[in-house]
């Protein structure tokens, strides 16, 4: 967005619909909030492991951490809403019951408990924090993942588990939801429909960014809205469930999980393709163009920098989509 | 005060500093809330059961129970501070970790695990629930308490911990905090000084009301102020530590713990009271005038009603003692 298009009192922003979870999820958001306040997130409930799996333990909700990390990431910048955001990112230290426990979890919880509704208590948490849009789960029922993953030989076996599935050593072929056929947040797939841009990750790719096809709901809503959809795929991690995996088999493992669906934009780090005419050859099986930019952070570890992912998706959505496959930075 | 004074924009509402714990603090904040913005709840840091408890042991922090439940009397009367309100005195019901813990101790204990200072994290809460008025811990540090008890027998035994001592059945001689000289919070004795009315009680006599005379520079600020000093009396409750004791043995146990206090009016119960003519002599004893009021609850149980207690309040304040000794309603 430029300058004089922001300051224009006429110009409205376009309205941006982003699915994730997790850190991924958070960057995807810091980036997207310099770009516009019509946001929405929509976030995975299938976390089974910390803070989160205990609470959905204990109390049968849904797992708050990544719906905290989304909200964290859209806080006010103020005194106030920092202050809130970091209460909430707040967690206990201690050899007792509360060690590890986000403070945001438990305020998220217990707002599900007084309001009885999800979403009702996520805008609670967003007007405490002056959110820049709006948090929604995917499903308002809690949800597992199930992976087949491959061993070095050929064997096949199950992964029960968000937390199991995300440290598998193990290729992973295959994620399903249990239940199979969760019923979708209306909100979400309500904001999907009047979205202009949906942003589909980067983040844990099986366990945080797939799901949303998983969704019944949510996938028709994806394939059917008129709005831009963007890829942003992953970096290369040295660890978890897509250790080692170039940005092409990302897009890969994606085709393979909705064939049908249609992309506009891909984004990648040159440092993790492998082979750039690979991914311009199954980007455009989507329908998409590709956009190399270095979004990875400046010390090199396998994390997004939300200005760099920032600058690389204003690139997307005013359409200087450059030379497909140059690298231009 | 009169509607006319209130709605003159000239007019000062008389600052109130209210001392105790617990419930009965709850009263007293919901009945001063009607007759001032200018509100200081001075609160007792010595619970050792409960949410409290737990906290204070596993994280080595002041009780926040009765500090969450000053600023839960005190939150501003609009959707937004009710919801936040019953957020934080949300409980969680688990057979597991969070059992019994409230929302709001949890959330107090973060912001002073974050901010590193017990009053700046209580004004942080004040300012969520646009608190009209202010509370604040009379000590930084938590306290204990020790009580000498007499059974039947006449022999003394010592009590220590305010929930074993809030229990106990043996007649309470004499009350001690531990530390024994615990410094002050600089703010509430700031406060005490500055004040124009000074309430001390109702509520839980020796763990909750007298515990204020016993913090060296708390009490040398109720000496001193030039305040006005009220004392608001017990019910006589059918159970725990003033089990059966009717108003003039508060006064009197009152006297034995500060000797040298002066007080300016003395609210009493007319159902509390077995002697109208020892009251009398008893507050006379500090230099008080006896104010006779019904301020129980309706439904005949030991609680004290805010509205009645603000109209008895009201009617001290603007000087309407009535005829002393008179049951006037």
């Amino acid at each position: 967005m430029s300058a004089a298009r922001a300051s224009d009192p006429a110009y409205l922003a376009p309205a941006f619909v982003a699915l994730g979870g997790g850190h991924g999820l958070s960057a995807t958001l810091s980036a997207l909030r310099l770009m516009s306040d019509r946001l929405t997130a929509v976030v995975t409930v299938a976390d089974d492991g910390g803070s989160s799996g205990r609470l959905r333990d204990e109390l049968g909700v849904l797992p708050p951490g990544d719906l905290r990390m989304a909200l964290a990431a859209l806080c006010d910048d103020s005194d106030w809403g920092r202050t809130w955001r970091d209460v909430l990112q707040h967690r206990f230290s201690s050899s007792g019951d509360l060690d590890r426990h986000a403070v945001g979890n438990l305020l998220i919880v217990a707002l599900w408990e007084l309001l009885g509704d999800p979403v009702e208590g996520l805008d609670w948490v967003g007007k405490l924090l002056g959110a820049r849009g709006r948090v929604l789960p995917m499903s308002a029922v809690p949800l597992e993942i199930e992976a087949d993953v491959e061993d070095g030989t050929g064997r096949t076996t199950v992964v029960r588990g968000q937390s199991a599935v995300a440290v598998t050593t193990d290729r992973i072929a295959h994620v399903r939801l249990v239940p199979g056929s969760p019923p979708a947040c209306e909100e979400a797939v309500a904001a999907v429909d009047a979205a202009d841009w949906v942003v589909l990750g980067p983040g844990s790719w099986f366990t945080s960014v797939l799901p949303h096809l998983l969704v019944p709901e949510l996938s028709a809503a994806l394939h059917r809205t008129s709005a831009r959809r963007v890829v942003v795929l992953n970096l290369s991690p040295d660890s978890g469930e897509t250790a080692g995996m170039c940005a092409e088999e990302h897009l890969a493992v994606l085709h393979e999980h909705a064939p049908a669906l249609h992309l506009d934009a891909v984004v990648a780090d040159p440092g993790a393709v492998d082979d750039v005419d690979v991914l311009m050859t199954r980007a455009q099986a989507f329908g998409a163009r590709v956009l190399l930019r270095q979004v990875r952070v400046g010390d090199g570890s396998a994390r997004h920098d939300p200005l760099r992912l920032a600058a690389a998706l204003r690139d997307v959505v005013e359409g200087y989509l450059g030379d497909v496959g140059t690298r231009t930075s």
